[in-house]
């Protein structure tokens, strides 16, 4: 500890914790320091990458509050969100895959009955949703809770309109609701768009920089929580989007991509007469048993 | 990238930098990623770790302001600092060695003259430090900027007095001089003193979390500038120091040790009468030529 040299530091750092009792977090901070020090050493990093380093993670600090999440939005945007999520949802290959919960799930949203438009005034056109839980056995799953979050046509979520003077969030396109006996759920919300992760700050600069576009293809966020059954967060991607092949926070599996089925004006699947076209999506979701969780 | 798994995630992170047209970025981040994700599937960190950390983080960005940087204390904490301050700062082994920047520099120090009192009525007890800056061949390095910076005897910094409703620095225990046509330099101050890092932050909860403390060697700190010659940051670590061998930032190098000689009351070495105890501090500085630099 008196001779410190770029080839002693390493060593010394993992020294000094070894007074620490808790074997996890030693475990996890040896790995970080041993990673964190050889990425250093491998690109030779400058005093000036190293101060630049300094003020991003700063600006990244900075711009985060209660309704911003830049930390998440770096998580995401460098696949750390999307490795997490993967490595610790390992299942049986029939059950619905999972995905990040990215930066704009709220809790609190409103509960809904089955059939309710979930909407709540967000702009975009209209679809009708429904799906089915079941288990790994296909037996339904019934008064499962699902939580459902979407973006407006404008591609903004209810929060990213929240007045920094007067911070209430006024629920729009989110909603919780429950299986009926059958495991059947259905709602009306609005068309899902492709969006632009919020880029105006840090990450966005850092994208920019990289070459890197900051949209994310049209999607419709899914969390399910039953008794009996690994909780699965994830969503479902619109088939056709452009940014399928690029989602900025490498959210899409190929098993979540799913038709949005346009309808011209007409009878709507919960008997609505729409005088616009409209949108339907079908999707069932396979749940984990807990019994098969590792 | 429509299937992204764990084992697809770092290649799609890697593949969507291809755009960058800046290729020292590109190479800086790539590793960045490999190692960030190495690390992360060699701990197979958790969901609710990753949150941890994401809150971690955020803590540390909120607390950091213009007076207070927690990033650089969470690097300094993990050996990063001391790391790339010694691998971009090889130099023939006659020269002083470089350490950390450390938090506590501010620019806009005032100017003393050579012999001057730079405590400025920080409290401690008196201490008159001389030396000489020099080059690798002993040459005398006439006209060099010296910056030094200390706590005082309660182990504080100025600006960890600095009242947050009237951020105005009132610069004591630090100060700029130059050196006299022979290399010399003197100057009186205050005995340096132990003290330990701010740890009433997250950065304080890690290192308590992991069994360490966050004390430093008594130091006093150098930032040496003359033309032709490479800058040097350093510190002078007092000799017989508790915390030598366990420097919370890993900043001690055995070179830098140096001995605060105590006196009886009586005269300084410039004169002044003293009628308390003193301290002198003498220490030679041997810069790298310019031409040396690599
Ligand atoms: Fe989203
Ligand atoms: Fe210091």
């Amino acid at each position: 500890m008196r001779n410190i040299t770029e080839d002693t530091i390493t060593q010394a750092v993992l020294a000094a914790m070894s007074g620490c009792s808790d074997d996890r977090l030693r475990t996890v901070m040896t790995s970080l320091v041993q990673h964190l020090h050889s990425f250093a050493r491998e690109v030779k990093l400058t005093e000036s990458e190293w101060a630049h380093a300094i003020n991003f993670l700063t600006d990244v600090g900075h711009i985060t509050d209660d309704k911003r999440q830049e930390f998440v939005l770096l998580s995401d945007t460098l696949g750390l969100s999307m490795l997490v999520t993967t490595q610790n949802n390992r299942k049986p290959a029939e059950c619905t895959e999972a995905t990040v919960l990215g930066p704009f799930f709220v809790s609190g949203a409103p509960e809904y009955k089955n059939g309710d438009d979930i909407s709540n005034g967000a702009s975009g056109r209209p679809c009708f949703v429904s799906g089915r839980i079941e288990g790994l056995s296909g037996e339904p799953v019934a008064g499962a809770e699902i939580e459902v979050w979407q973006s407006d046509e404008e591609g903004n979520y209810d929060v990213q309109y929240v007045n920094p003077d007067d911070p209430k969030v006024d629920f729009q396109a989110r909603g919780r609701l429950q299986t009926l006996p059958d495991g059947r759920f259905h709602f009306r919300s609005i068309l899902a768009e492709a969006y632009p992760i919020p880029h105006d700050g840090p990450v966005g600069r850092m994208l920019d920089a990289l070459g890197r576009h900051p949209w994310r293809p049209a999607h419709l966020h899914f969390w399910v929580k039953a008794p009996g059954y690994e909780p699965l967060i994830t969503h479902v991607f619109r088939n056709g989007d452009q940014y399928l092949d690029s989602d900025a926070v490498f959210g899409v599996r190929s098993t979540l991509i799913v038709d949005w089925v346009e309808h011209p004006a007409g009878v709507a699947p919960d008997g609505t007469v729409m005088d616009t076209p409209f949108y339907t999506l079908d999707y069932d979701f396979v749940l984990n048993p807990l019994e098969h969780v590792s």
